[in-house]
């Protein structure tokens, strides 16, 4: 019997951490999972787990005739349990997210946003308690500065490539994305690894020596 | 009849934010006034507004016969309603601002100091309550590694042109530069758009689509 | 009579920072004992010092036979009073530093660890109370990222050359390492350089001109 | 009388130069105009002057079911006297340009070619005699890495705001673009600097010092 | 009936180039075979075909008591059809390859070495003939910089990922990697490629459309 | 007796190399002394020696009074053996040096120069066989972008501290700087470190194994 997304989150969010999916991940052989370290939480609660609703924005030079096309399609699209994931090729002219795309994304349903660029408006954003990541933040507008090209196709983000209903879990640590297909393997042996890492943390603080606990554990 | 400095401040500090004064200036053609998002506050109050007094100091690779002259000088001449604005061609070597310029600052009734560099002493500086924004935090001087060689003269900081009597204001999105010469419509065009932005919420907040929201008012 | 390490740490941590001992072993001609700006504290306690105990990791590509070998060793054979000073080569793919290492260390009685890299488990090495810095978080483990190649060897760490035994002090505005053998010279200079600091404090804040300061005491 | 094309890159490429060009829409105020140092020449005949074709390509993460619509029907418009100037968003994924491309936009009469990224086929691009400068050689391809999205579109390329119709001209120095609507302004001011740096050059190797020399010409 | 080497090697060096190799590569779905732009021919016969035979060394901070041991061995162990290929975690410090190494693996039968990292004794090793790639060129010995730490591992040059056996291929466009068990499938794929390209050449030439050849071809 | 500096030049000219010459500084405990890979000559005849006569130009962003002040004097004052050493603090901005400068330098019996900077007029600069090192060409005059502040001071250039009066030797490979007072002594030990590398290279090409050429000579 199928796991809901939702019982699938809750085990995500309080039991799970994003440094055991990335290990569970590595031992599978997915080494490129964790978005890179300069992806940080605007706000002060940075948890969140969802399915990737990917866009992809780029920098344009020009104004654009219908400047906000892909971004009202998509944002109109979002549904419960969806985070938004924007590429962005790494922009540093762009200001792809703030306040109204939040509050729209919210209204949705959305759980977050995970922006590889800037991001504006971040005092209304923290009021509104959508949690949002960016590579920083910068008071400037898309328009004449970029443009949003598609939405629902695969995007790097953060240096992780990332597909429309991947997961996306990002805690104190940084971002995690399991590929979808793998997510209830990853969490069954995530659960496993949290109780043997709990021993190993027993031993520890019991004052057992690091290699000892090594030899007796396996595992550090 | 004029606008006082003082009025003009609290409006900026009071009814208006970054982000809007940023779209105000893109629309008329200002598209480079916002600073690098690596210009971060050092304190917990990211709010300030005033007029650019610059300072350029590089780096420099000897001991100086008169090391601090101009810095002496610049402080001194610091007024009230003043930021300290400080290029530093991007050195990573130096560490030009620190409490005692800060102390000073604040006695002369500057409002702040945006340091395009490093700055030391952050624990007496936010304790001085003086809004102070840097690259970063590094407890080196600049003697020994950096000569100031000018000030009131045009400086780049955070990548923006900076003239002695441009606005400065920083809030917590970033920093924005006003040309003096445009400060009054910029302040006048800024009041209308947060008006209409408001309307914009609360059309969104009131469950209105985002692509609805946007054909009727013609603004995001 | 020899000063103990413990007086010696009593001492930075209650009454000197890391900007005056910057100063002064600029003045001893030591001008490159300050580590760079991106390596900020995990936590929210930025406050640590003690003898540096050095180890080494690289970047390395397959599983290893005996993966943790160096850090076992070295973990354990740390005392109270130390502080790892971890050089990774500017690693921006490994994860040397998380939780376990962090407990073991803390109850071996380290003081603190200064990872020139990315650290995880940054919500439980908070609860632990252990002081972390890094360059960012991330997480990521080293398996089959990384190997330590040796301990209690000169590193290069936030772009400072440590050695076994060098004192390690960091605070809100950074991290110095003073060299052993200049350790008492350093700490007597800097509580003198500590006195005149305060004069000055007392003239600016009674009023006077930073020039007339400068004039009267010689030293800014 | 209007000037042709055809003069005016025949003046500019026989008698003028990138750094007289530079220096003369420095002096009427156009002062980013000189492209980025790391677009380098791929063949040993670095000069070309011609009319901007502008395109625009942006990293991709998924196959494009028409992959190559917008440079095909870019490159089977090109006229002679187009210099073809591609913009990137500073890709260094993607691979645009190459033999292929060289060759139809050589028949089709275009001068030369101006890619803000990396190129291939660099040994038989040679050997067309058509002149292409990169930011490298790399032998990859578009497809499943970018995807071209407009073209005679305001592009930046090498830091150079770009439009239609603007004169590029590149020589050993690098790469200058003059705005179209000052291009014969810009033209006979440099033609009568030319003449000044001349007499400039026979004093000084008529032994005269770069004082004096200055005193008289008033100019360097 | 296996291909020998030696015959493998002719086919690629005689009919084929990396960017046909890299397209394959693509279309098989291994899509990081290129090495990074910045790896340049030290010499001007930049063709190379080998096997990869991967040495890592690493930046380190102390003399070493066996300063040469891994390189001796390596090097001495170097057989006809080898190319070295040479990991250094991107190292900006240590200056690993130089005339000595160059002159005794060309002894050995190696055919080009491949550094990640600066390379000196520029004018001996072009004066050898023995075809070496690096970042750049340095004259600075590895004494004291750096230390080989293990061959014949799996290393990371250029930013692909490098396993003892694998086919390196550099022609004028760079650098590309074949995983050793597809070699046979890689280069029958290309063969039939370049014959596809030389078709699409002649109709170019002939004076057809870009649009028209990709109608008629289906390839470009 | 002492040598006299052209009897100097010609021994490091004719009989030594940089490589050689940074290997006996590492020994005598000299490790930073060799500039960085991104300084690379303008012409095709890489090969300079002689004193430093240093400049020290910084970004500026006004027209000056005097803008060439300190050029002026500095060029008026150079003398047969010179050779110019500028730092920019790494300016990507600025256009220090040309053919004006060039030819100036050359009448006065300067050697060389070595900007740590971008170049124009290269070909001219070419013809003139002057030999120039920069980091890039780039046609755009210092007029507006920089002022030089002093000359004859001690600078860094390429990464390393230069002061009036050391000795800049470039070959090939690159550039390295001896201190002044420890010349004769480099000179004198570099000479006889070249005898010995002889006797390497010839058990080399004589078939002897690297191992057991390092087990007989003691040195690579």
């Amino acid at each position: 019997m199928a796991v809901s997304d939702e019982e699938l989150f809750a085990v995500l969010e309080q039991q799970l951490y994003t440094a055991v999916i990335s290990d569970v991940l590595d031992e599978m052989g997915y080494r490129d999972q964790v978005m890179a370290a300069n992806l940080r939480p605007i706000g002060d609660r940075p948890l969140v787990v969802g399915r990737a609703r990917t866009i992809l924005a780029v920098d344009y030079y020009e104004p654009l005739d219908e400047p906000y096309g892909v971004e009202l399609q998509f944002v109109d699209s979002l549904r419960p349990g969806d985070v938004v994931v924007a590429g962005t090729n790494q922009s540093v002219r762009n200001g792809l997210w703030g306040e109204l795309l939040s509050t729209a994304s919210q209204y949705r349903g959305a759980r977050g946003a995970i922006i590889d660029g800037y991001v504006r408006d971040v005092r209304k954003i923290r009021n509104l308690g959508f949690p949002v990541w960016g590579t920083g933040t910068k008071p400037v507008d898309s328009a004449g500065r970029g443009k949003s090209i598609a939405h629902d196709c695969r995007v790097l983000c953060g240096g992780v490539y990332v597909r429309p209903g991947d997961i996306v879990f990002a805690d104190d640590d940084g971002i995690v994305v399991i590929p979808s297909e793998l997510v209830e393997e990853v969490v069954g042996k995530a659960s496993v690894k949290v109780a043997a890492e709990d021993s190993t943390r027993s031993d520890l603080t019991a004052g057992m020596s690091l290699s000892e606990v090594f030899r007796r554990r396996g595992v550090l």
